[in-house]
């Protein structure tokens, strides 16, 4: 399944967005950059497909190598991530709490992440740095107080994250995860968005997370505790979703800090996060003081 | 004392930013705009003293009751606020927990704040409206692994916020307080930015909350648990600072759900949040379905 797929990304000197195709990508921005800033506006404007349409007529301009993928919104108002939405997460947690009622709700910063292809930092504040694979919807449409129903209306595209974190750093206080959520540059998103149309595109997606090609995460968006419909209704109980608003669904069973030694993530690692017909998002490991 | 004032407000169906004077403001951005859109960018090039100067110098441009505050920094990258950081407000959460070692930090968006003599809105989804005055610090100079030595050259203005909180929402799920932290208009920065000139201004600041004239909170920055120093070095620790983020520094002991029964705030309520030498922060209160 082919599906198209823009993307932001730098090249020369600047930042772009285009259309992926096979061996490079067409740099749509260079043509259309006076009318719309970025991918943010252009989903605003819901012209996504026409950028499809305008890119597969188009030559390729920088080719595989020439350019580095950044995430694909920039300055979205929002990033919000799931914490807790897939069977055996929340027994993940060992502290004899029932799965919750609601889901958990936190907040990235834009710089806490990188593109695709571009290394993730190991900090060196701490060392227990771990992967989490995740199904991300951009919001196209904006409202507040939407109802489950008309739910999935609000969804502009799809991508995928590393939802990287440094795990003693999500308890470093007594309330929130915030600190070991957002070092910077711990995850990741991309490698590009994929425009939604259906519902097929969620309902039952495979998502699994390798490292160095080992298995660590799998499971299907079908098993969601709290489905697409619920999240987006849910967070817009309390505040106004925009377009380009980034939401970042939960990660299932099988991070690091599961495991009896943890088994976190070091420098030359390779993790691979894959959904079906979205993409597969891969980034190496590197040390804060080694970042280039 | 009077410390020069600038704001950001609305007038004659624009954003402005500018001078406060007695009886108006002067518009700086009508002069200016070319050059700074707002006084984040302002803040980036170090310009405010230069503003204050010029304003000092112009007529008024638009008198009291011509225009509408906003939140002083418009879009910032990053509003954090630090949880629990007063003495006596750890107690508050009954949990029978120690103190805690660092601060709690979580996110909230601009969106969840309106500017000075501008109604809070009470949501429909809950009525346990509280609410938390803080002293707000607005970053200038950027930095990662900021010592606490040097932490205060980073700081650029003060103000003040009403950090407005839907009690239950906190705990509406497993972990984090986003929800409750983040209903839209709940919450107020302003009116006005004070620029940092000295640590005088901050080592010794009364803050004091009033509901309809009486004293709900009280006590001052001295007694913070995590000084200013501890709160930008620790939070450089994860993330790179940059001009125009805002922190809000906690709140005092005395919220309305430390009250039995607990005093939420209601339509007509009057809140003010006063901070020694950098203004009093005044909001009504509204309904969600009343709003103008």
């Amino acid at each position: 399944m082919s599906q198209p797929k823009l993307c932001t990304f730098f090249a020369e000197g600047k930042v772009r967005y285009g259309l992926v195709r096979p061996g490079g990508v067409v740099d749509l921005s260079a043509r259309l950059d006076a009318r719309w800033r970025g991918l943010k506006e252009a989903i605003a404007d819901t012209v996504l497909n026409q950028f499809v349409e305008a890119g597969g007529r188009l030559p390729i301009d920088f080719s595989d190598g020439e350019f580095r993928f950044l995430p694909p919104i920039q300055a979205p108002e929002k990033i919000i991530c799931v914490g807790v939405n897939y069977p055996d997460r929340n027994e993940e947690y060992r502290d004899g709490q029932a799965a919750p009622g609601n889901p958990s709700l936190f907040v990235r910063f834009l710089r806490s992440f990188v593109g695709h292809d571009v290394p993730l930092t190991r900090p060196n504040a701490s060392h227990q740095f771990d992967y989490e694979g995740e199904i991300v919807f951009v919001i196209g449409k904006p409202g507040r107080h939407i109802p489950e129903s008309d739910a999935l209306g609000h969804i502009s595209a799809l991508s995928i994250a590393n939802e990287g974190t440094i795990r003693d750093w999500v308890r470093h206080a007594k309330f929130n995860v915030t600190q070991g959520k957002n070092f910077d540059g711990t995850g990741s998103i991309g490698p590009w968005i994929i425009p939604y149309t259906s519902e097929d595109q969620l309902a039952d997606v495979r998502l699994t997370t390798r490292v160095n090609g080992e298995v660590r995460q799998d499971d299907r968006t079908s098993r969601m505790i709290f489905s697409f419909r619920k999240l987006i209704s849910y967070i817009s109980t309390f505040t106004t979703l925009v377009p380009g608003d980034v939401i970042l669904s939960g990660t299932p069973t099988g991070a690091g800090a599961r495991f009896d030694p943890p088994r976190w993530l070091v420098p030359g690692d390779i993790v691979e996060v894959e959904a079906e017909g979205i993409g597969t998002l891969r980034n190496g490991i590197v040390d804060e003081l080694n970042q280039p």
